[in-house]
């Protein structure tokens, strides 16, 4: 942590200091679990949401609106603070916060997350490494590009993209043509493919005091471009101490108040690149809840108020595996074995309340176990009772 | 755990089987904390409590009403099974829910736990050991009573105490009759004064299908009648073997649907009585939301509604830590040190969202910590920084 000398939560309300209220942009899962994290903290949570059946609707005040609904951002306008669980932010509801309340993160950091080329260059700008790209917005661009990032590339849209989804894997010229035309011509960033050794992901927090936290290094697994698995090894890795320094480069560098996940490929030789930027609580930190400790949504509450932040590595080994509405062959929900699962020392469901989808995200499982060999095993067992 | 075979939830909602909700008669900040440890389990929570700035309210749907209201009772009978977070509910309530939800605990239960000498006799009859006692009903029972109990005593109105509230110690015959006619001559019981080691406590889950399990063994010490600081240990101790088999034969033999705590005084040598029983999760088991693995709230929505249950015990070493409040000579309030509580590693901050009052539960501190050595070493510095 750095030096600054870290604000405190006044918990009882006063005449000077009544209750800490957030805003949140959104109502999805993310919102619903930093909620749940916010709630102990004395903290009163309102979120702005346009869908009635949203997730934190269940444990905050919901205001089902658009994004972009002005007495609806009048609401959030009164909060303390106002941070988001998704990046795509539509500008309108930007303007109608901007100076009437702290959003965190900014419209600065923003700017850059939402839209994969900037971020790419911003992530340059602040020393740190990403994999090789080529921007494409006009037909012109894609003569010579996939020679530059190396021959082979994943053709990604600038923004909106998330999933796994609005991109495509191209191998030759002809591919990349098809593929740009596929995705609508809009303007995309043609990724170098990068031989990795394993994605991993850490996040940090920073207040607009300049305290900085940060979360594990985190170990992932995806499957058809969504998370399956994370791991969280209780063990120092050297990786953390490398993933840290830049995370901390990007926090300072664009200047963060609020959390933000780095997600890294980490090469053979164990450097470091930045695949993407998450201005929020992330996915693969969902096994923060459970062991033993802080969590990322406690994280992410405490740098958006200025509350006192602390590293929220957790105490114990632990894993998450997501739980994805998979459909079998006749279209059927394929259902994880809810009954075995419970049956497994040291899980923890976690659902969110939303209804079945083929490819939706519904939940997570967590597992936390007294040591890494015991973990491992059971974490085999786990991935076998979630399709 | 016992033999029978565990049901499970099936957080999916299908036509057959919808996702499960829970009734909870109270809405104060033990309702509070078991509806946020529903919602992960895609559970829906319900709880009728009469005080509109309820706790309770922030996480749950919240009827706003009596009791005894007969269309707040009639929601409460819709769900899949009704819980309490108060055992002196109503007669009237009771009578309302009989037949038409599972009440857990059920009347059965509730009707020894909310009588002091009811409780003493029934775990007599469970075959574990209390206080000596002697019920107080009419005047001509004062006559020999301290003498039975072992010449030193307290008095404790048979219903409604808690918290120290209720009760006065005696030491001679003439503070006896004093004592009880302060006491407004209510049937009271009389219990000998135990010279304990120490104050444990251990709670017991059994779902309607007889599944049982336990959560660990808390060491507790009360100030002023109210717990102050409980502590679980990470290593198995004697104790716990014992407890657990006293808690499982309460548990069989009142026939428990949900979950109880029950208070102990280990003697010197070893022995166990049991000083109170509470037909729900208790202040002494909020440790175990932090210490990696499932929390009593967890343990008794489960164990309500009939999904798998699992031995609760923490995987690390924790403690807690109430926040009261506490007033100084002024009559002001004196807060905890909060900057100090968040920078002392290991701390969770739990408040409940009430006004401060003094004796008031506003709130409690979990510390967790990798080794007892640890713990006890912080929970000395967490200890100084709550009044």
């Amino acid at each position: 942590m750095s030096a600054p000398q870290p604000t405190s939560h006044n918990p009882q309300p006063t005449s000077h200091n009544p209750q800490p209220t957030l805003g949140i942009l959104g109502g999805g899962q993310l919102a619903q679990m930093l909620a749940l994290a916010a709630l102990p903290l004395g903290v009163r949570v309102t979120v702005l949401e346009p869908d009635p059946q949203a997730p934190a609707r269940l444990c905050a005040e919901h205001l089902a609106a658009p994004y972009t609904d002005p007495q609806g951002l009048a609401r959030l306008a009164g909060c303390d603070a106002v941070t988001l669980e998704f990046e795509n932010v539509p500008l309108p509801a930007l303007a109608a916060l901007d100076g009437r309340v702290p959003l965190r993160p900014g419209p600065g950091v923003l700017a850059r997350s939402k839209h994969r080329a900037r971020e790419k260059e911003a992530l340059r700008a602040a020393g740190v490494g990403t994999a090789p790209f080529v921007t494409i917005e006009e037909a012109a661009d894609l003569t010579g590009a996939l020679a530059r990032v190396g021959g082979q590339g994943l053709l990604k849209t600038s923004e909106l993209g998330y999933d796994g989804k609005g991109q495509a894997r191209v191998n030759t010229d002809a591919d990349l043509g098809a593929a740009w035309a596929a995705l609508g011509r809009v303007p995309c960033v043609l990724e170098g493919l990068v031989a990795f050794e394993r994605e991993v992901s850490l996040a940090v927090a920073r207040t607009a005091a300049g305290q900085v936290a940060f979360g594990p290094l985190v170990e992932n697994v995806h499957r058809q471009g969504i998370l399956r698995t994370s791991v969280c090894r209780a063990a120092p890795q050297d990786t953390g101490g490398r993933a840290r320094e830049l995370a901390r480069a990007v926090a300072e560098g664009w200047g963060l108040e609020g959390l933000l996940t780095l997600e890294f490929f980490e090469l053979p030789g164990g450097e470091l690149l930045v695949n993407e930027v998450a201005p929020r609580v992330h996915n693969s930190g969902h096994l923060t809840q459970d062991g033993g400790g802080v969590s990322q949504f406690e994280a992410q509450v405490r740098a958006v108020l200025g509350l006192a932040l602390r590293d929220w590595s957790p105490l114990l080994p632990c894993a998450m595996v997501n739980v994805v509405g998979v459909a079998g062959p006749d279209g059927q929900p394929l259902h994880p074995d809810w009954a075995a699962i419970d049956a497994l020392p040291g899980t923890r469901v976690h659902l969110y309340h939303k209804d079945w989808r083929a490819g939706r995200k519904l939940g997570h499982v967590n597992l936390v176990a007294p040591d890494e060999a015991t973990l491992h095993a059971r974490l085999r067992q786990l991935e076998a009772l979630i399709p």
